[in-house]
């Protein structure tokens, strides 16, 4: 190990924070946990890979928030509170610089969401970050995929279609971003492809309320699509519900967003079904978190999403592989 | 999703076993899993990269053993029983016969160990393994790298230095790491770089019996050297106790297989210091075990290792870096 790279970890281990449950953190063969008794433990795991899963040129900052974004919405969806997570980190060299910076965005949200990193290791390769994120939920309260019931409305958080309007703009070169953009607009969707927001809050809040949940990172009609296919039902959505940003269509126009909402991924928003006398409930969080949640559609009987004439099978759309 | 990387997840998911904790498994956003009540969860992460872990023509039953293999080794340091582990998967192309192969590997350990898959994801990239592995504990019973004492003996499992004469022959032409040799010392060796045995039973066994432990993966003297340097104290070995195998000896010769044993990596014995009224108690753990447990020096005052002229500090001789 070199020099570069010993204070490399350094530099993320000084920067990770204390929680009461963590009995040994980094620094000997494994992390010592303390799990919060009677309850379950929710795990998850994604890897990004530059050029795959984020533009190469992706801030590492942004790319720090990201690499654990996408883990805590995986733990969001399942209702579950965030304790602790790893990550695996392949670099193609120690640069000091880029390590503080992607630490600053992976800690600013780890923080926020009192995660804490209890272990990993760092490799010489192609930039890679695959990240386990652990969380706790109470017996039988976790949202999973196969709950949803016929008659069911279908919801989903904020807008669909950011990202994949974000990432497109960035491919044509008219969003850069790699900087923040002084047209707000042009900004949001940055941000959006970026920093996405993992609906940790709302999960929580789902709990005894959602029959079935998903985090949206394929495309609404593929992750909708698994709750379908893992609850043995069918959904029918009404793509003039789907929600969609006034940034996302002002860059593209109606039409073109809302097929970005229906099949763009990264947005990481939840879509959620809950019994229609739930409503209210599910309009009560909304306002609460200061978060819109849209029913969009209803479960139905049979199989598959119907999107009015965008019918698609239990796989629509998916580009990456989730086990 | 191609159909290819279709079948390549299903092929790696009806692999896996059911365990009663296991509330559910690969398929939703997370897994759902049952800690047993009062015990500390212990949590590792280690990643493999093509060529730089292993040798690029490993066969791929030996990377999906080897893959898990230094998990469980992390886990058998502390004195955890395995329970579940993740896998981020990045794979140049989704080769059904390679994936069967590695398959073959990872569970033939993995059922062997009783822990069980849970999640996890694939991506298509430079061939990379990273797993994380979960195993549990009784509070206050982990080995840690912190508990050595002075006046402690320290001991190994097994004979070390075996895989860096293999990697060496490997390099030089003379071993070949795709196939069993015909020659038994040759196959020997080959194994015990491809195929390497996490010293799980040895490591529960010590629970209450070692003061410290850590497996050896970046050598004897980095990794008596994280002990000594966790534990404020430093550590005399003699090089003339080390235990190297005939093997070893018959191929490099007993200087060039010392110092193989001293420096050399990825062993995945275990190194552990216990109290000299432990010997007795260390010994019959050996033979209950059926596993070569050498007493090769002791815990003394002061910081480093000294194994005879070979003195290091603590930091003596590390090519990966983990966390």
């Amino acid at each position: 190990m070199s020099l570069a790279e010993f204070s490399l970890i350094e530099r993320i281990r000084t920067r990770t924070r204390a929680r009461a449950d963590v009995v040994l953190g980094i620094g000997d063969d494994a992390a010592l946990l303390q799990p919060r008794a009677g309850e379950q433990l929710v795990v998850t795991a994604d890897t990004l890979n530059s050029g795959v899963h984020f533009p190469a040129e992706t801030p590492p900052y942004d790319i720090g928030w990201k690499t654990l974004a996408v883990n805590l919405s995986d733990l969001a969806s399942m209702g579950a509170r965030p304790a602790w997570c790893v990550l695996a980190l392949s670099l193609p060299d120690a640069d000091p610089d880029w390590i503080d910076a992607f630490a600053d965005g992976f800690f600013a949200l780890a923080d926020a969401h009192d995660i804490v990193l209890v272990g990993g290791d760092t490799t010489r390769g192609p930039l890679s970050l695959s990240v386990t994120a652990m969380g706790q939920v109470a017996p039988g309260a976790a949202l999973r995929r196969d709950g949803a019931q016929v008659g069911d409305d279908v919801w989903v958080s904020g807008t669909l279609g950011d990202a994949a309007v974000a990432l497109r703009a960035w491919q044509g070169g008219t969003l850069d971003v790699r900087r923040p953009a002084e047209d707000a607009p042009v900004d949001y969707l940055r941000q959006r492809l970026a920093r996405p927001t993992p609906r940790v809050a709302l999960g929580a809040a789902l709990v005894g309320v959602a029959h079935a949940a998903v985090d949206i990172s394929d495309g609404l009609l593929a992750d909708l699509g698994h709750i379908c296919e893992r609850s043995g039902v069918g959904a029918r959505v009404d793509p003039e519900r789907l929600p969609v940003s006034d940034a996302a269509r002002a860059r593209v126009g109606l039409t073109h967003a809302r097929e970005a909402a229906l099949r763009g991924g990264d947005d990481y928003e939840l879509c959620f079904t809950a019994a229609a006398a739930q409503q209210g409930a599910v309009e009560a969080i909304a306002a609460r978190l200061a978060l819109p949640l849209t029913r969009i559609g209803a479960i139905v009987a049979g199989q598959g999403v119907d999107a009015g004439g965008e019918t698609t099978g239990h796989r629509g759309y998916e580009h990456f592989t989730e086990l």
